[in-house]
């Protein structure tokens, strides 16, 4: 189907790739310390479509031939499996629904627009004839973005956006590139690259999002510390919508009211489709160098991330793992097979020597990465200064090794998630971003809440965070969790223990996410985050530009 | 009234403060030569407040009984000048209206609120009784934010928020402090640097503008380079609506669908009334200085501030004159009257002579600011840094003497458009904001379509620009246009200029504003700027939140 790249069906990116387990030998360990389980080897090298149980397309003859005018018939489909992997993303949520077969209400068509006239077309017909309007990216979501209001009855069209994938135009003078909104991550970069140029925006997804998705649910990247968010990179764009495409035109800033290009970023489909964007690109680096860093504590590395931009250091990343992701960080290393690693794991013996003669106790250490890119005597100037602020808060510097390896295998984590699933195992994520002062009141009452779920349900649960990014003002805290599922009732086991997170960030002065975007998943939070007569005010915004709310219904605020 | 400071009901600033020209030698031959202008000494120390005809208020006593059971009888007022000194900002526009007694419509009744419950029972007495309410902060607007729609029927209330002027917490771990929206702008950083901090936010308007009045449009400041621009260094806020207060916590980032803070930025009232602001503070920096260049030509001169962005070096601001405004600054220089300024003009004159020898044209060069703040050792290499990218452009390096002098009249220029009113002449503002790429174009485009309109009018005006703000993708350019108006007809032929230099903005690649903000002024230019279906979006979030029309109705879009 027109030469759209997706994911698999029933899981993470492509199939014949996976996460393995049996080269790392503490990984096995660590789990049944963790959680309980005993790992097995992966057996499911794949799932077989014939196993999902897949309610029909309710899209009428007439809607289909409407949409094959527009779109070509080549461009519209009801196949089965291409509307399964529109009707959702890749949250543990999603991933034990689909595997499940509980699929409530999928897509009922799927349509690959390949110009702004024919995405025009279908916001017409979705206005006209009274269909919905989903918009698809990569189907990276984790906040249930995509999914379709199990009670709804009209025709769902799930329009991918993937046709629209080129880089248009880049004004090397100003560093921006006008880009179409449908292109995953590594084509765009490819496209960029070529030109000596890079956008910098690396969220975990990378590999299976879109720029549009990430402009549509507010994406931030590993290197959002330089790049900034997808809010700042993104400078203009193009949004259709049946009365007219929204144009705005690239500018570094401006004072035209209420900013529109903000309304639109993190409007999840419900004003519109984007389909192009003017983004703030930036020459390859010369250098790109990570460097990781050991903290006696969680307290101790926090601060000297926060004294790295209070001294303004130009960094890509600065990244700390606490005790419990450090500790799972070294149990995912593999076992040393070359005289190279074998001589790091022996430095990584010497090291821990040292830590526990300096009286640290290393059930408490933090990891961290720090990344340099710039000129080669930049990089140096930077690294010096970082070293001199970590030492003082007690680091010990590990150098360009580990850093490397982080920086090779950072993509790789989605595929743990699919992994686990095998295994009656839940694995998933959960983030926030709350001011300096709040974070490690934030951090002890994500893992208490943690606790308490796990407790409730009876359950030995596990939780592990890093602080991702950093502002003048606070950071970003991911939190992972993990726990063995019940095959009886495992969705409201999931709740139990998601809610229990997501309400501690609230109650502790933290957003509900800092870059997942908000969806379905989210939206119970809104009227806690934004307050109740926000909430009024998001919902006036999409009624009154929407009043057949046919755009993506329900997400964001219902 | 309630101990709220008011500038001249006539004019800029504070009774007793002028514009001189008698101490600069080379002022008045500048003029003379630039629009043709006889410069006369000034007469008009005050302007009678009984030579203005001031409509009655048209305020019903049962609103009066009703404002005065809100607020206290203390806090309301029908007085005349209050009602005139509300009535509108400081535009040339503006004031030629207040000198002339054009007043067609002004507030009925001012009232200053002391608390935020006083608020929001202002908003629903709007609502129940069919009021319109306009918020006012210092009355520094250049765009008509302030200005009531001369067909207004209804009683207009200015609310004045200068009662609530306090910093109510500083959060030093987050760098992060609550402030009440009423405050000026002096009064903000006496409290914030007596406990050693600072806004950094230093728009031109400081002296007499507020908090609020920066969020409310938008505003950018002279050192926001470094500090970032209003929106950027708001985190959280408190805005009053009769069906509930909007409370955005301050989060360094979030990605809570559509940015309602974005939405509330900007909204100059039409969404509801900001009483409390979270916002980033910076400690004082150690060391502040301002060092002066002199390039040979405007284009060398940008190429260096875009270079100095892409080499990320920390600057609190680098700011450029083009050559007219260079000429202007040079025509503004005190005569030397002490040993040291008679050295500095010796040296001044050695300087032209080095200038010339290098054959450049005197009237081709261009000064430039930069603003350096951090320890004095970082102050140091990005000094070094800055003055190699200067050199390589062809910068002489002029030291910190001549930056001295800019810092310290900073604020002074607003009182120059009163002194040439008194001189028949007027001497405006406008400015945008466009990629780099396009930044020469727009320049040439505005002179042109400047000369052009003077042409028209039969006028000999005068017209110069700087380089305010950079960012990565373009820059802030800020024009000064002047000519002497026709006592007949100043209106028309007013908007004959402002209307070709907006126009040139847009034409051109760049915004109807980066920091004034829309209001009345700039409203033409709004379907231009964000397209048809982007204002339809507008006008269909203020309807939406606002259906009886109550909030400073028909400002940003008509």
């Amino acid at each position: 189907m027109a030469h759209v790249k997706h994911q698999k069906w029933w899981g993470w990116g492509e199939e014949g790739v996976f996460f393995n387990y049996e080269n790392k030998p503490a990984f096995a360990p660590f789990v049944k310390e963790a959680i309980g389980v005993t790992l097995r080897p992966r057996e499911r090298d794949t799932v077989d479509f014939s196993t999902a149980n897949v309610p029909a397309s309710k899209a009428p003859d007439s809607v289909l031939e409407l949409l094959r005018e527009i779109n070509g018939a080549d461009n519209v489909s009801t196949d089965d499996e291409l509307r399964v992997i529109h009707w959702a993303g890749k949250s543990v949520l999603e991933l034990l629904q689909t595997l499940r077969n509980d699929f409530h209400r999928i897509p009922d068509v799927v349509v690959y627009p390949g110009t702004e006239d024919e995405v025009t077309a279908l916001m017409r017909a979705a206005v006209e004839y009274d269909l919905v309007l989903i918009p698809f990216g990569g189907g990276s979501s984790i906040s249930r973005s995509l999914q379709p209001d199990p009670a709804e009855e009209r025709c769902i069209v799930s329009v991918d956006l993937g046709r629209l994938n080129k880089v248009l135009e880049i004004d090397e003078t100003s560093g921006l590139a006008t880009i179409q909104a449908g292109v995953l991550g590594p084509d765009m970069e490819e496209q960029l690259n070529a030109r000596g140029w890079t956008l910098g925006h690396f969220p975990d997804s990378f590999t299976y999002s879109t720029l549009g998705g990430w402009a549509a649910t507010r994406s931030s990247g590993m290197q959002s510390d330089k790049y900034g968010d997808i809010a700042d990179i993104i400078r203009g764009l193009r949004m259709v919508r049946a009365t007219g495409t929204v144009v705005l035109r690239p500018l570094p800033s401006t004072s035209t009211g209420p900013s529109l290009r903000e309304m639109i970023i993190g409007s999840e489909g419900r004003l519109g489709i984007i389909t192009e964007l003017s983004v703030h690109v930036h020459r390859l680096p010369e250098k790109h160098q990570v460097i990781a860093y050991m903290y006696p504590t969680w307290q101790q590395a926090l601060t000297a991330v926060r004294q790295f931009t209070e001294a303004e250091i130009p960094l890509a990343f600065a990244r700390v793992s606490d005790a419990h992701e450090t500790a799972f960080s070294l149990a995912t290393q593999k076992a040393p097979t070359s005289p190279k690693s074998k001589l790091a794991a022996k430095g990584q013996d010497a090291l821990w020597a040292v830590m526990r003669k300096r009286g640290w106790d290393t059930d408490d250490m933090c990891i961290s990465y720090v990344c340099f890119e710039g000129s080669p005597k930049d990089v140096e100037s930077r690294k010096k200064a970082v070293a001199g602020i970590a030492k003082k808060n007690g680091a010990i510097v590990l150098g360009s090794g580990p850093g490397a390896l982080y920086d090779q295998k950072k993509f790789d984590t989605p595929y743990l998630r699919d992994f686990l699933l095998e295994q009656n195992t839940v694995g998933d994520v959960s983030e926030t971003a709350a001011p300096w002062s709040k974070l490690t009141t934030v951090h002890k009452a994500v893992y208490d809440a943690a606790e308490r779920a796990y407790a409730s349900l009876g359950k030995k649960g596990w939780i592990m965070s890093h602080m991702s990014h950093s502002y003048h003002s606070g950071a970003c805290l991911y939190f992972t969790f993990g726990y063995v599922y019940d095959d009886e009732n495992p969705y409201d086991e999931y709740h139990t223990v998601k809610s229990a997170i997501q309400q501690a960030f609230i109650d502790n002065g933290g957003t509900l996410s800092h870059h997942h975007g908000v969806g379905l998943e989210h939206q119970p939070w809104m009227e806690q985050d934004i307050s109740p007569e926000g909430a009024n005010i998001m919902r006036a915004l999409f009624s009154s530009t929407d009043p057949g709310n046919n755009l993506n219904p329900g997400k964001v605020v219902s």
